[in-house]
């Protein structure tokens, strides 16, 4: 069944490398990126290195890999750009016969870079020279340090940016688990509307989640509010559980 | 970094072995099998196989493997009697100093088995020996294989089960993508109610997603309502896209 078993020649693959620790890579990704040509490396403009070409290190044994400086501003003109000429180097290296990989933290479909490149891509080759493999998402490995439960029996979970604050307020009553990604510079205030939601018990934030000597784990409200989380910073919050209903 | 290079004596891992395929297994999960002395393999009562096990199968070499059927009705007190059956079993081999596993497909904290199981083991042991290690989880594995962003920028997602079509109705108003699990009985009544709102060209299903020989992929509506799926029938609804609203 593994159609996925070497890169192809040809083929572009946008590949979730996880949160940051090399073991947290599937299998399936490991064998690609052994697999390819080039390696596009994606990392923000603001960051002085790719954090997934750290996740990825013990698995590079002679790709180039292409460091790709991204805007990190609310622009959609600038974004498209910059992945209008990241999308055409990786066209032509597959028309020229190389296996070519994008690499991304998290998962590739989940808030990433990966969605602006799958399309463009997609449009100048195939559907069926363009792979996905999904990767852990940097909410899943918030919890497994936390070791609780997202979802259970009939929870609804609702998974947002934090840059809102009136939609993650609404998001409480739709949801018995809430996660938040992008809550760097919103932690203070969140922690003020969960406080008045009588919610503050229930938080749990993790920072640079499986990152080389970076990784914080809080669940103290007031250090919450206090930390200067930068950006990689997901919070959870257990707002109540949902049972089974009677049977249908 | 990695304190998980191999499966410590007397510890208990709930791991996450993704949705079927045994490449989209972590590196980490892969490691802490092959170091286990027993891995406990849950299946429900009404499969003949343990679609877990199936998984895990390239990674084995001498561990004992413990079939763990459990209930599938919607019975809170039967469910933890299981649960805690397995549980006794777990702790009295981490006590003889065994390095115990569970396996559980997708993600051992989304929707998962592993639940009941780590809250039972660390009241019995200690939160130190007990880990969990995140999988690769249906909708994301789904995802992939339709090849199209589950959320991007400001978009919303909610991940819930399709038992409650009342609660998926509301869902529709506060998100731009949703996830429905346990969709099997429903496809139907859930093809109905999208197309009454709209939505019937945004529907994907994904059955068996990454499972030897049955995985099917389907996006026409009449097929979707018409398919018997069974249980591990996974939906993507793309309702809309929220872009980048005004810099804050």
């Amino acid at each position: 069944m593994n159609d996925f078993g070497t890169a192809l020649n040809g083929h572009f693959y946008a590949i979730g490398v996880g949160p940051g620790a090399a073991d947290l890579l599937t299998v399936r990704a490991v064998n690609l990126i052994r697999g390819a040509h080039t390696i596009i490396a994606p990392r923000s403009e603001r960051a002085d290195e790719s954090q997934s070409r750290l996740a990825i290190a013990p698995y590079l044994n002679g790709q180039e890999v292409i460091d790709h400086a991204y805007p990190m501003r609310r622009d959609e003109e600038a974004t498209m750009r910059c992945w209008q000429a990241m999308a055409d180097v990786i066209v032509a290296r597959c028309r020229a016969g190389q296996a070519v990989v994008q690499i991304t933290l998290g998962d590739p479909l989940l808030y990433s870079t990966s969605c602006y490149l799958i399309d463009l891509v997609r449009a100048a080759l195939s559907d069926a020279q363009v792979h996905v493999v999904p990767g852990i998402s940097a909410f899943q490995a918030a919890a497994c340090r936390f070791a609780e439960p997202i979802t259970l029996q009939e929870d609804r979970l609702v998974l947002m940016s934090a840059t809102d604050l009136d939609a993650v307020e609404r998001a409480l009553d739709e949801c018995e688990t809430l996660v938040l990604y992008k809550c760097g510079k919103k932690l203070a205030d969140l922690v003020r509307l969960f406080e008045r939601r009588g919610l503050a018990g229930q938080l749990r934030v993790a920072c640079y989640v499986e990152q080389d000597g970076r990784q914080a784990l809080l669940t103290d409200p007031q250090a919450i509010a206090a930390y200067d989380s930068g950006y990689m910073a997901t919070m959870i919050v257990h707002v109540s559980r949902r049972k089974w209903q009677a049977p249908a």
